[in-house]
């Protein structure tokens, strides 16, 4: 059995994922993951991260990461992306990011992010619509 | 201070690793980190990798991931990656992995490698020249 | 003003499209034009093309790439992806690939692609059901 | 016969570069190629790139590309790149790059680089320690 997540996103798994040995390239799936984490600021807490990232140089860099591949993925496989607010705390935040085709788990991923600035690189209290818009998300999930 | 392995070779940020927060996007530290690999069977095992993958149908995907980041690199920085044998399985490999630049550390990583027929995707036992020549290498180191 | 393709698939430009300028490193460029031109062979050929290059052997390797970057294209932006058949050849094919911000032209390519047998690596005749997918596109066009 | 270049550099053909095909996905080359420029600017002018794009803000995106990919490159190939200046204008740049396997020509490419600011995204003049050091490297060449 798979886990479903409250955001998900679905995905094809693309020639440009996949390595020699037909199969998706590991540091691919990350990729995926970080455009699934994009997508969730944007779509799912209504914060654009493009304006995050440029306008207010709010940065949300990966200081943690656990990753199980549990199954391959291969060319042409429609995969769904799924991700779930783990923990929040002061400046970081722990989600639980999985890929699933049907029933089938591929990986499951624990990430904590850090909100930084852009232009110190240090380690800033996550802004305040962010938090509520955290929250709302979780308290819904 | 930074760990230090018995297998290092030298690497510069580059321009293609970096992303808008002008510091290295993490998927391609996983990059950095296969070609590692690869040049470790290579050169340390003397098997050559694209010989492995090629001719002998062999694969080692990653099935497990571990990463700390502890401090961000930027274009330009001339760093060290390394890697240590932390054990040997039946069919699974895992390995300690870090970057350094100097004495700082900016990334440590846990990988659990498994052996597989590209044919079928399934794990198969270490190939026997592989086990002696690691054998030889954690001996060694 | 911009070219209007008669494929055309919209795409939000990622942080993962960027570099450290901020705006899109045009390798990335490639790869989202090697992915549109995968959903043209699937979608509007009706040739999936996993089942292509897996299953059939036949590549579609690029043997010649022309792109004029016309205007800069920033993280968060919409911008249009469109293609249109130039010229079918009896094992080759010229695409006309363009990228536009509503009225905008961010990019424009030319792309010549050669049918490969993947055992081999060496040119073949594009396959029949292919050439015909291709006429009834073009002729709709 | 392979064209040789005043300015070459090395480079292994890794399981990263590599397509489902086996072969270096397209993409990938301008990456390279991208690296090779890089080089060329820190080590043959002098002028470290990473401080150009830094502390300078001065950019060098890509306005205008033509490849030609005459042979395949596979995993394990070692492979040389070069680049040549074809043409030095006020603002702009023209390179032939190339990249060889011992006698066999890879791919050709001419790649047309633009001086902007990175504040403005706007062209600049040549800045006069790089134009200086591109007309001792071509008087060299």
């Amino acid at each position: 059995m798979a886990i479903v997540h409250p955001f998900e996103r679905p995905l094809r798994i693309r020639f440009a994922h996949c390595d020699p040995a037909g199969i998706v390239f590991f540091p691919q799936y990350l990729v995926m993951i970080n455009n699934l984490v994009e997508d969730w600021v944007s779509e799912a807490l209504g914060v654009p991260y493009a304006e995050l990232l440029g306008r207010r140089r709010t940065g949300m860099p990966t200081v943690s990461l656990q990753c199980e591949f549990t199954a391959i993925s291969r060319m042409g496989d429609d995969v769904m992306l799924g991700l779930t607010v783990e923990r929040v705390g002061a400046k970081s935040l722990t989600l639980q990011i999985g890929c699933r085709c049907g029933d089938e788990q591929r990986m499951v991923v624990r990430q904590v992010l850090v909100f930084t600035s852009l232009d110190t690189h240090r380690a800033i209290d996550i802004p305040s619509d962010l938090r509520d818009a955290i929250e709302r998300f979780t308290s819904k999930a």
